[in-house]
């Protein structure tokens, strides 16, 4: 029985935590971290791009002149002087907050566990496009939320599918909490709400008697002009729960997000954050104040959108040169992913094993619903990789997909059938 | 009603909600920093004692080394090579464990958060020393648990006042998950649980089938020779779960801490933290690894010893020199605290705004009690203050106790009582 483990606390552990289980990502990295697989799986920002001297000068800096203050226990909602400079960046979007309606966050994963926290009791319903940011959906689950997903196109969340799924929900018997959504670049769908439908989905949660959290960590990666105004930026300032990270703009390793929140919320937040952490690390927050301030930060997230543009023109000009026909994929305009739906009677998880033989890896699409759907579907990243890797990566996806597509016409669609129990496209954005 | 809001989300809280309520520390420090109050109420470490020219290079070195890895997204577990390190932090007080079976924390209150989100459903109990941590408290109220204080004396945790807390909880119908205790140089009471009582505590824990979460971060801080070797040193391995942290080694602006589970638990400990916070600070991390091998951390540790040492001496004595008969206190051989007892009549919460009027600051003591007791007691810290601010805090708070005594013998007991309540004195360190 060597190398098994019983686990001696079975019975012992909370019922919320049946619900905890490792996601698809997680599960992937070890094996796309090998050097010679292509990895379109990831959705690491490319910190290499970074101004590494000037932030290694910055902390130095820092530790010189105010050395004891940033070694130190700082407050559970987060320091004044990051809250201003993070209203300042939220402007740029549109969203006018104020600073005391902030909560620093240690990433806007932590954001997304203390709102669940506050708002969520076990069976309780939260709507979320599907598909939806994997994280998230860890994080419902693991406060055995009920997720309810709601169909995407082009233009992102359809507002007429939110309408009719929270009368099901209603009509159910069940309490929907919130809306949580990905308006720009979605994570993992690629697409954006569109701006009219900004407003009309909002009208739909207002009347409702829910509230929207509208998650944006990738607004200011945008490829084509000036962002799109958030949700919160429409009238939203009582109905909106927003959240923003400084882990695409500046770095992930800081583990620096915010939320910002109406007053009652956010007080709530900062106790359930002080339960969580205590505080978030003074230090990290004084390196991204004194990078907004001492760098030209904005500069920077230019070059990170040419460098980004130049792998998701990599990208699509692969697949559209590459790909199989019956392959269909979404067309990001900003952000870091492309959705790929393989064509019917493919399964994206039973070929996984023979896209890692062939050198490639991507995130299977089940991951990213609560309900099983997304069979047919996968994430490619493209913030990685280098255009020339991109390319190469999905030269080998093609030829993977090509050969999944004989197996089928040589033993006919009993032979996926048998495997995945799926024959029927899942909806969404196939 | 200026100033009044109210708030639109009530009844759409989740349930636990209604447990989050801020702690006395919190507020209390608005007042206790302003720099004419002595404030004698905060826990945080004299960072200014760090060798702040080593920690702002090794950042630099680390940045110009190893930027973008030290900037990227970590895993969930924490980074490897600073597990290994924390294993040999760990063996200084006897603990033996398995790089593998560490999980790195934003600080250890995050790991108290795991362990209670994993553990506990609403209604469970925990047991805890009578007084207890006040974010641990803060923590178990978040998640709806019934916290049950065991009280405690000079020698730490009672052995037979904890039998009977379990045959009562038992008795009771209710289901006791775990022991929280902090045996080293307790926040507040600052009494250590002597060594024959860790063998007897583990021993009464694994026969009632309770798990021990073992919290120890001063326990490198004593003044008096070696280590006790900790709970989970003692044959614990598949019993205790032990939480570490260099908040009090190095600094808690950094919120890197740790905690070693069974496998089994470590596995959900690392899914709870993935959907809480995604992963920690891998920056935050790679500072510590670097602090630890390049700088003698434990040269450091013992300039921190002696340091304290100091300040706790230069409490006792202003203690002993000034205080009214009748008060009593306890003799921290190491750590931050002392659990002060205030003469038959007072109560420490009362008092609270005379002795802010007199310039020194103090938590009232129920703040430690989930029950409500601890009206007479107070927790003072010597760790921040230099020596003569200690003495000049002490000063001022004798002579707050004198005048409440003077009023008290005035008026006669019933004056205290209108306004406390409360008569008898509280169980525990009195």
């Amino acid at each position: 029985m060597a190398g098994i483990r019983l686990d001696a606390f079975t019975g012992r552990y909370a019922q919320r935590t049946a619900g905890m289980t490792a996601s698809e990502i997680r599960a992937l990295f070890a094996v796309a971290s090998r050097p010679e697989v292509v990895s379109l799986a990831g959705g690491m920002p490319y910190t290499t791009a970074l101004p590494l001297d000037a932030v290694g000068s910055l902390m130095s800096d820092l530790i010189a002149r105010n050395g004891p203050a940033a070694l130190q226990y700082g407050s559970g909602q987060g320091d004044p002087v990051l809250r201003e400079l993070i209203c300042d960046v939220m402007a740029l979007e549109g969203v006018i907050g104020s600073p005391d309606d902030v909560t620093v966050t240690v990433g806007s994963q932590q954001a997304l566990d203390l709102i669940t926290r506050i708002f969520i009791d076990p069976g309780d319903v939260i709507l979320a496009e599907a598909p939806s940011y994997v994280g998230a959906l860890g994080t419902f689950a693991s406060y055995q939320a009920d997720v309810v997903h709601v169909p995407m196109d082009a233009e992102g969340l359809v507002p007429e599918a939110l309408r009719e799924a929270i009368a099901q929900v209603q009509a159910s018997g069940r309490t929907a909490k919130f809306l949580y959504t990905i308006p720009n670049f979605h994570n993992p769908a690629g697409t954006s709400l569109s701006d009219p439908r900004r407003d009309e989905v909002l009208q739909i949660c207002v009347e409702a008697g829910l509230l929207v959290i509208e998650d944006n960590p990738y607004g200011l990666l945008g490829f084509e002009g000036p962002p799109t105004p958030a949700i919160r930026a429409r009238g939203g300032e009582n109905h909106v729960i927003y959240l923003g990270s400084f882990s695409k703009t500046f770095a992930p390793g800081l583990r620096v997000g915010w939320v910002l929140a109406p007053h009652a919320v956010r007080e709530k937040l900062v106790l359930a954050s002080e339960a969580s952490v205590l505080c978030p690390p003074a230090l990290n927050q004084m390196i991204v104040s004194e990078y907004l301030t001492t760098q030209d930060w904005q500069g920077q997230v230019a070059v990170f959108q040419k460098l980004y543009q130049e792998r998701r023109d990599a990208m699509l000009n692969a697949l559209t040169s590459m790909m199989p026909s019956g392959t269909t994929w979404t067309h990001p305009t900003g952000g870091f992913y492309v959705w790929t739906t393989l064509p019917a009677g493919l399964d994206a998880k039973v070929m996984q094993p023979r896209a890692i033989t062939a050198r490639v890896a991507y995130v299977p699409g089940i991951g990213f619903y609560a309900d099983g759907q997304g069979q047919r579907e996968l994430r490619l990243s493209y913030c990685f990789p280098e255009p020339a890797r991109i390319e190469e990566g999905v030269r080998r996806l093609a030829g993977v997909v090509e050969a999944e597509l004989e197996l089928l016409q040589t033993f006919g669609p009993s032979f996926s059938e048998r495997i995945t129990g799926a024959t029927t496209p899942s909806p969404g954005l196939a």
